[in-house]
């Protein structure tokens, strides 16, 4: 039998119970000591910081991520919990000290089975941060950055990462903000969900009415209640390289041939439907050489690395644009009146993201010149975020006259008529500019017709955003190209390429079948450090984890050719107040950044191109997947120090 | 058989279908002619004005407004429009003109039997004007003046205003305006129901969905495609005197013994539990002397008074402040871009009238002075119109800080506590404002704990928007004592009387029970000159027309006096596209106009006294009620042309 003292922590059962009960050890909680004042905590934490220290030093020989095996815990580690306990009692002896540092270099432990002591070690170190005030925090910023770069056992990260570790943001002014905002979040939860409506964060689903009727529903859109902090130098560091980043997007999209042999051995048939119309697009005199990308440039921060990583470049069809914005209009509502005092003073970061769609449109419109023309956004044919995709419309009906058509690809093949010329009408309308909100997964082509009508808006005079050239250079592959030796290199100096290297992570590629018995190793034996990803945009489609070795071992060696498996970045996670379908949910979780841009350019050269805005999303640290529509992702907002500025 | 040729006009078979139709008359329609130029046009339309000019002068003679004795037509008319199409098909012969001439003063048919030919003709001048292009059709504004002094029969008269006969916001370069914005708003009636609901005008709905559940639904508020055109200096007349008349009604309520007099006589209860609740605020030491009032004041113009002419003030709960606002910036933005080069330039007018909530709102609250008080909104249960509710205390929120906190009467019950100071608070939140958005009609009231809870509230230090004082003024009785010799002059001196009575239209009450036959005759002979409204604000309580006489026979003479019989103001009409669920409805119809402000009294005097914004509702000319939630109205917008400003 384990007996732990639960000391003075209202809620210290909670691990104990998870580990120990969900392995059906037998153990007793005794409650024995009051709440212990600041100065104690003080005390506290400067031993465990020691401790900590020491781990940290030691940390590739302890740590190994293997599931805990918990057979071996009763017999050693009741030694080191009352040796801890010790400590967290005030009775700092070095006997104890002594018996946790070596507990924790291994000497009572193999190395195979540490991992519960450390969860205690953990657990006790959230414990005595969540009741600091600020000033002591911030002297532990490390430990907490050293938190964030390793996996505990599964069963008791959860709860670790639940308690009130990462307050940074908070006013030094509120003793208890993880809870006070937990309480007033609760009480407003309409208020709040009404005021994100008012912001226009909200989208439509379908629903089924008593009478059978079918009716388009409104909802807030999932977002986060406060901002999280991040440092601005790291941002403007990565954020100040959009314009490189756009100039290589630009390059790769008007080298087709090197595409064509990079994609040459990939079987995937939505890629061999754009290389189809590529082909012929690029043959045709016809059709319109200045085209337009709209780009997110999705990065997570790593803890590890200390910046931002690259997750993926999103070449068609981003989402957010307008809605990420109103997000953090609504942050600073609330934090104005609601959360007064809980923050310190912060600034949001420069650009529109919904004004960058705007421009980009209105300019690509521009450089057509035909008055009364028109854009055909090509939609599908329930749009749920039509808020967002609404907005951008609405702005270039109100700011600059611009009407925009809204077509699927069926109504577009009753709909559309090309001239000799190319010019392209529908309905009589001749259309400047084909903006996609559609047609970058295969089920958005459902037939041969929807090709064929694809490839003939394609070959038209009508600017593309983006052209079928752009949407090749965001198959995952070329991604993947680009980190081998050599390939950047074709299109940017060796600065450059320096430049946008720094914030690669780790891709590999199936093309050489005789590295594939490593690679499958690799998923093998650190599932948790990988993400298999498909060559499409966005996160559904994603193999995470223990799922990707026996999905990879079904695949035949030609098949692999279609994925890439990419290094997974580890940030430093942070509590976030998510409110979804009017229902509060606090949980740690880590944020995903977007950099919107975008560029026009001719055969010749780039037009227009420019940064602003961006887009975070920020979801649960234990989920894999990240989509805002399916459920798991909120929309965040971002906030940097007044003086930081 | 009549014989009718349909001359040129696709649809001119429409009134004949239903004047004889509807009467079983025998005729026949005549297809005999190609489309006439608009030279012929021009012609016709001199011809039709010297008789329209000669009508005009025997008004009085000629117009009964009496019901048509359709037997008497068959063998007058023939000859008439015998005459009238030769004129029509352009054999502008002296005997025709002769003849209709003739005709129309008298000398061919008795004064009571005229209308129909009348009828005829407004239906021509109606067909004419509708194919004029602008500058030949600003000639003839007199004659659309002309057509709004009368009422012609009950069956032609719909057909006539269906015509285009008001195309006065139009602009010149384009021919059929009417078609056209008819045809642009039917094929994008999602994108403007869009762009409604990004522009928030939108409101909540319950549905009840296959499962049982019930959800809480979101559609677009009804809305006018595009504003109406007003004459600046009759607006500003009126708009001028809103701060008299916010002085005018801070000191009614400011004498209680004076209103209680004027009530002596009514058994209305709402009223009753007013007074019983007022009675003791006045006497009362601590109740709070402060008062807030929102005032909308309505107005109709009179087409034959060519100015505005109140309708009512509301001094409770006025809603559409916000939406109001939304509505006329979503009609500037279908004008800059689906209506392009539809509508000369034009303005729009001063001031926002949210901003007036909000600033009255806040301006209390500083009144009031203590840090981390609250606003207190007093809600109904379910609320329809959250949007436009909402938005004030989401700006209160952004832009001050302050925090609204919505709540029922039921609710209020459980959670107020009010301490002998009067100090009041909401589950412990000290409340410095009190915002009613409900408490006006008998059914806000369905038992005692409901009115001890109002009264418990009214007698505390907390700010009233309004208070009950206020509310009293609200009252239709005393709308009409103002009109009384001396009544307005205990409260302002003459000049500003007469201002202020420039705008009335006539108002009985039932004080004087040997008047009552009178009333009842006048409600008997001339119902469609009148309406019948009792004490509450809003439409939808009103008595309209044929429905007055039986309605107040029934009644005790007693029961009479809690009703007033007011003069009913006949506009001019417009044609307004207005859309409902993402359907279009075009239709004659008229528009009324809340001017909305606001006042801050003390004891002594008034501190703040702001007029800004307006509301207007358009409804269908051949609706009684008015409400836009009910369905009948659509929220419209104001246009001024640019010269005038």
């Amino acid at each position: 039998m384990i007996k732990i003292s639960i000391g003075q922590y209202r809620s210290i059962s909670e691990p104990y119970v998870t580990l120990f009960g969900s392995n059906n050890v037998e153990f007793e909680l005794i409650q024995d000591q009051d709440e212990l004042s600041v100065v104690i905590n003080q005390q506290k934490l400067t031993q465990t910081k020691d401790i900590i220290t020491s781990i940290n030093q030691n940390f590739d020989n302890l740590f190994t991520n293997k599931v805990n095996i918990i057979n071996q815990i009763p017999d050693v580690s009741e030694q080191i919990i009352t040796a801890y306990d010790h400590i967290l009692n005030g009775q700092i002896d070095e006997d104890s000290i002594k018996k946790i540092n070596n507990y924790l270099s291994g000497q009572f432990l193999q190395s195979s089975s540490y991992l519960t002591v450390y969860d205690f070690l953990l657990h006790e170190l959230a414990q005595t941060l969540s009741h600091l005030n600020r000033p002591l925090y911030e002297k532990f910023e490390n430990i907490i950055e050293f938190i964030s770069k390793f996996e505990t056992t599964e069963s008791i990260q959860p709860w670790i990462f639940n308690q009130t570790l990462f307050l940074k943001p908070f006013s030094k002014h509120v003793k208890n903000v993880y809870n006070e905002i937990e309480k007033i979040a609760s009480k407003n939860l309409n208020t709040f969900a009404d005021f994100a409506n008012l912001e226009n964060c909200s989208y439509h689903f379908k629903l089924q009415l008593k009478n059978g009727e079918e009716k388009v529903y409104t909802d807030h859109i999932p977002f986060s209640v406060s901002p999280i902090l991040i440092q601005k130098k790291e941002f403007d560091e990565f954020y100040s390289k959009t314009q490189l980043w756009n100039e290589l997007i630009d390059k790769m999209s008007k080298n087709f041939e090197w595409a064509k042999e990079i994609f040459k051995n990939m079987s995937d048939p939505l890629l061999q439907g754009f290389l189809k119309i590529a082909e012929k697009a690029n043959k045709s005199e016809i059709t319109q050489k200045i085209q337009m990308g709209l780009i997110r440039n999705d990065v997570l921060h790593s803890a590890v690395k200390h910046k931002w990583l690259q997750v993926e470049y999103n070449t068609i069809s981003i989402s957010f644009g307008y809605i990420a914005e109103q997000v953090q209009s609504l942050q600073r509502t609330i934090k104005n009146s609601y959360l007064k005092n809980f923050f310190e003073e912060y600034t949001g970061l420069q650009g529109s993201s919904v004004a960058v769609v705007v421009e980009g449109l209105k300019n690509a419109y521009d450089l057509y010149d035909k008055p009364n023309s028109q854009i055909l956004v090509v939609v599908s044919g329930f749009e749920g975020n039509s808020y967002d995709q609404r907005y951008p419309e609405y702005l270039l009906a109100r700011d600059h006259g611009i009407i925009c058509k809204r077509r699927t690809f069926e109504q577009l093949i009753e709909q559309t008529e090309v001239k000799d010329d190319g010019t392209m009408l529908v309905e009589g309308d001749e259309i400047a500019v084909i903006y996609y909100r559609t047609g970058y997964s295969p089920d958005h082509f459902p037939n041969e017709e929807i090709w064929k009508i694809r490839e003939k808006i394609e070959l038209t005079k009508a600017i593309k955003c983006p052209s079928v050239n752009i949407i090749l250079v965001g198959f995952k592959k070329l991604q993947k190209t680009l980190q081998e030796a050599g390939q950047m290199e074709q299109f940017l100096n060796k600065q450059q390429c320096e430049k946008i290297k720094e914030n690669f992570a780790t891709i590999y590629d199936f093309e050489d079948e005789s590295k594939h018995e490593e690679l499958l190793n690799l998923a093998k034996n650190e599932p948790q450090h990988y993400i298999l990803k498909p060559q499409r945009e966005g996160g559904d489609n994603n193999i995470y984890g223990k799922n990707i070795y026996p999905f990879l071992e079904k695949l035949t060696p030609s098949e692999r050719k279609n994925y890439i498996l990419m290094e997974k970045i580890i940030p430093k996670p942070s509590i976030t107040f998510m409110i979804r379908n009017r229902k509060l949910e606090v949980a740690p979780s880590i944020s995903e950044l977007g950099i919107i841009s975008y560029f026009i350019s001719d055969s010749q050269k780039i037009i227009h191109n420019k940064a602003g805005g961006y887009l975070v999303r920020t979801k649960r640290y234990f989920d894999d997947e990240g989509g805002v529509n399916a459920g798991y992702s909120v929309i965040d907002g971002l906030m940097i120090k007044k003086q930081q500025d």
